[in-house]
């Protein structure tokens, strides 16, 4: 299995992630005039621009619609965001077909059952370590840690690292390592 | 003990859920006019969405009054909220009547001892990993999981299991597990 | 020990608390103008309520200001509270001559070196499970729960129980017990 | 390694921090509008202030801009902060120059790759328990708690001690410890 999930990431291109329980741990903060907050983690939008940096297209891909994600979006230069999507599965079909990739070279991760459709559809079906059972059982490849504590910064490097590009990138900020 | 849970989670047709420490973790986060902020789980608005779907009721009941209750309740199509109460086994009883039910069908899951009333009264009583031990010892079943991080989600998944309505809908998401 | 911290509960008649550490998890949420948040727990604040019923004074202690604290404790119905101050001894001797007591009568509760002082003088030194070692050692009687996630509720159920008040507290909220 | 860290420790000056991820747990809170609050906590913040009392020049380099750094800085007294940092190293360097200090004398913790190049250059190379692996390899010190969960602090009192400084300040706020 491990070895099936690291062939399918050498061919992977675009990486689609769900937002809610996936790049966050699910919490939605609810104020007094019913505004949200979501946490999102560092350490995953830093897995996020590695991903870019080595030329790999990251999406968004979310049920709900919220300034929040343009926000995040935003920062760290994704381009790629769907909101409101009822269904995964087409929204993911759709971006491969605007970044002329076929479903093979998509990753996607999700953490529920709305997410089973695309990952079920996805070349690279990923989820985060605290995913219901169903879950588990339909991806290809589980982060250890979980949502919105760096299972997407895991994801990245190991897709990043079935391509053999992890190496060059961190030698980029460590270019004289203790020997 | 697990059986007879079940047994009770058979004829369940209404749920009802305190909020502050049962659907949140009971942390309150206030600022500086004195304005809160509450976290709910989508894990869990997902068991509520999956509960109302199989046609059970879903409740609030709580002691607080705060839009955020009403926010998160209109998010999620729920009808039944009752805010600022202070006899929570009068609002279920209330709740009861309102749908034509028998306390016997309706579910409650409390953390404290505000609670314990309204478990006393519903036909299946459960609480949170995470509770304190009254209130452990006076629930018909228990949830793995603490508040605010999927214990609701986890009752309502034993609730349509118990009724064989959980597959079916798993069904929906997932129309073609692998084999 | 344990036997000496359940005699110096007995003689509790006022209960001080530090804030920040001790009623939260010490994480002061920063926002874009520098306004802050901070999280407190339901179950302590029904604790600090169950103390209040029992006639035992509650009061918080907190060298550092805010609106949160005076919103907390208005909810509370915390009428003793001291902010911004330096000496934390000193304000415990205060509010103790105040309300006509013995600092023997007064138990304070705090996590770090700016406790210890009122810590050394109080009847009960209490401290939450997570605090630095000095105050660890500093302590009477020590909470199994971390600050914020419920530590004063077991100080208030400690008192309380000692003083033989708990179980009547809670049998008015759980009449018929299941045999 | 413990030897030489402490060695390495005795001859620190100047202790210089990363934020997200160091300072905080890395978690980002977005708001509606795009809006972002972190999570400081009280007992780092009181770890910096006892190495300011020692003499030690605390500062802050991060590589992101916001009003929350300056406001937490601020209130901690931290006059030494450089947002924007693109290049920690140099920033690190900056300071050093600016302060009459050698890179021997300074610490740097940080707690992801973009954070290497200063903890190469620094005498002291710190960081906390849940870093990436590159990170932990690179630190001559790795702290035993989490990011934004008293690593700071950790390494303050490690400082501190090292230099003969822990135990009078510490005995400032507990003159009369139980014998």
């Amino acid at each position: 299995m491990t070895a099936s999930a690291r062939d399918r990431a050498r061919t992977i291109a675009l990486v689609a992630l769900d937002v809610d329980g996936t790049l966050t741990d699910g919490t939605l903060f609810i104020g007094p005039a019913g505004e949200v907050f979501k946490g999102f983690s560092v350490r995953d939008g830093f897995g996020m621009n590695l991903l870019a940096r080595a030329g790999i297209t990251v999406a968004l891909i979310t049920a709900r619609r919220s300034e929040i994600v343009a926000a995040r979006a935003a920062e760290l230069g994704i381009g790629a965001v769907v909101q409101g999507a009822k269904d995964k599965a087409g929204a993911l079909a759709g971006l491969c077909r605007d970044h002329g990739l076929t479903l093979a070279q998509a990753a996607f991760m999700g953490d529920d059952w709305p997410d089973l459709g695309a990952m079920r559809s996805a070349g690279l079906a990923a989820t985060v370590a605290d995913a219901p059972q169903p879950v588990l059982d339909a991806a290809h490849w589980v982060a250890t840690r979980p949502a919105g504590r760096g299972a997407v910064r895991e994801l990245a490097e190991f897709v990043l690292q079935a391509r053999g590009e992890l190496a060059p990138l961190l030698a980029g900020y460590d270019p004289t390592p203790r020997s």
